[in-house]
């Protein structure tokens, strides 16, 4: 069931590991076949070199497993979150990349300063405020998607595909599972040049058209970026 | 004698070279054998890429060497205060990894600042103060266990599974020697993210009931990570 | 045609990634043929672990393809500038590596602080001021040319081989492709050095006398540096 | 003629590389045999991976080449004034490594703030002041020598074996090439430390006494550190 989506999820996560993204098992790549309404993601604490693609476990938008002798990621009710309020994603990723992390550890958006950023990202990366407790403690895996659609209200999730999680880590999403992988290499490059551009000028600035030239030459409608 | 352990030992050592917490011979890995008394560490200043599982050295808990050619790492005194101090760990590491020495260099504890750290510490990692004179001078590496011991009173070992030696280094340790080893990574990567997140934002902030959360979700009676 | 430049712009353009400047397919690098007037490119967002020699894209000095089937980098118009302005270099490089971007980000010359920079750049790497909204709007990767251009005035391009673009990245040339390249490895350890100079002492100071001796020394009429 | 040096040399030639101090070119290792009064040294500007243990130059203690078709090093007469000044040591090395220079660059010792630092360097580890003008443009590699031997007035150099020229990078050295090399990795590591931990805090300390200890636990004439 879903063989094909299964093998992109497994290499999606396995490309996790060759960009230097995850430590141990700290990381997980999802993705959803939206006719059939059945996600795919990684199982929890499973080690990647002996993980296989018949492993991946297959869930549906309740959280129920439909597939799978493996308990899914334990930030499953995370990813079902952004699937249902996010309906152009069709792929998500969650890590703990070193920069991006100290980002979101230190409660800050990332602001848009390059046209590394610009190319992917039209505007600032957000990080999430504080959850309320009862989020934390109630259902924190799925109130975790909720702070995030929450601070999305007004982005357009395919032009900012990427979230910082205040104190815990990147999500990042795609199209496709390997868009989301993408996104969250670019997300931790952006991440690491502008934790350095700042302590080389804390008070840099970019112009606002800068930024949006780079964004439409890559994504709007008249893009000229690349083969097509 | 002890073959099973000095196979652990010496794999937990290599493990050390393979994550990058070590440059030539800067790190050593020792198990106990709890019903027999006897520890088995890494000989002092050999060689990682010509280190073999028989050149581990066995030792009591007076330090006496009880089966190998070689002297034992000269760090085994500290190794015995903590198993002594500390009976539920059957690992223990001592490392000079580059952040979590900086942090130990710095004099400050890590504090928890994300949930990368509560994930497996379950609150800052301490460190040790200056210690006295006359301990430096007199039994010093047995006094080092000693700093180590004093400073994690009223912290449960196993909770907070490492420490930061001021001006010194990290020690950590875990059920096993692989766990010891595994506690160190996270110290290191834990101990880098923490600087980068600083130099972001020198007011950054985490919620208590966050660090709970996630230590509750992999180590508390109700834990629902990995596979089980 | 031109098939030696081809292999060798293809040659240079893997040597990025070996060097570490670029990820994914965020870099080109371009070569000459001055006889003809002729560049050849590496095509656009062509992933380097597919491409070959005969992808070079090759064009003339009014951008019109010539020969190849791909479409050549979206930062040709830029390549053109540069080589109508400069007619002493043989081929341009452009990269996001991450130190120089992050100079880049910051809006800042690099000073010269140090003789690993005065070996290669007789002075600061030069960066570019905002460019102006309209030329931002209008032909963008040709007025990038005209930015630069304006920047090197009263400065000799192959004595200061690269400049860096305000919030966007480094750009280096060289007599040949393989110097281009060169400068760009050197450009971008020079950027992390400074960074980590400036933080470890803000204040530095470097005299005159030994920046002009290491350029002389290397480039000078009386080098006497290498074999030769 | 000197085949074994030549091989020592050249090994602790590709060590560099090895332990990532060098780009490019940028480094040399020398060795020096006393009863023959003859240095051994890398050619000036050769490539790593072409260079051949019978490129190695033999020269004299007047810096005369006494066999070897390619031309030594350009820095030759600044291992010759060392060799000269200090006569316990028999190799030095000269690197451009990342951290070392970027302290260097800021014209600073780099403190003992750690028990790394001690276990090796029995004190800071000394910075050039800057050079008076008419040396840098006079014999400049000879009087880089001169620079080196007058800031160890009072220091003996292999208690101390290294050193951080102004703005220009490190050299190091000991009894032999390979602890040349050794004490350079050393430095790179210790220089990276520093800069972490006093970013981490401005303010820190270390008592003189944790110094000492390790220093002459390793160093001293009851060293206990490794086999023997």
């Amino acid at each position: 069931m879903l063989e094909e989506l299964k093998e992109k999820v497994f290499k999606a996560n396995l490309d996790l590991v060759k960009h230097g993204l995850v430590l141990f098992t700290w990381g997980n790549v999802s993705g959803i076949d939206r006719s059939k309404g059945l996600i795919v993601i990684k199982p929890s604490g499973v080690d990647y070199d002996v993980m296989k693609a018949e492993d991946m476990v297959v869930v549906d938008l309740d959280g129920k497993v439909v597939e799978g002798t493996l308990r899914p990621s334990s930030d499953t009710p995370t990813h079902i979150e952004l699937y249902k309020a996010f309906p152009e994603v069709g792929g998500i990723v969650h890590t703990h990349s070193t920069y991006a992390t100290a980002w979101a550890q230190a409660g800050k958006d990332i602001p848009v300063i390059g046209t590394t950023h610009a190319d992917y990202f039209s505007q600032d990366i957000p990080c999430t405020p504080d959850m309320p407790e009862e989020w934390v403690m109630g259902e924190y895996e799925k109130t975790t998607g909720t702070a995030i659609i929450e601070r999305f209200k007004g982005i357009k999730p395919l032009e900012v595909p990427g979230v910082l999680v205040k104190n815990h880590g990147p999500f990042s999403w795609g199209k496709t599972p390997y868009d989301a992988v993408y996104n969250a290499v670019v997300m931790e490059e952006v991440a690491r040049m502008a934790q350095l551009a700042f302590s080389i000028n804390p008070k840099l600035t970019m112009n606002k058209a800068l930024v949006t030239k780079h964004y439409e030459r890559k994504h709007g409608k008249n893009a000229y970026y690349g083969q097509k």
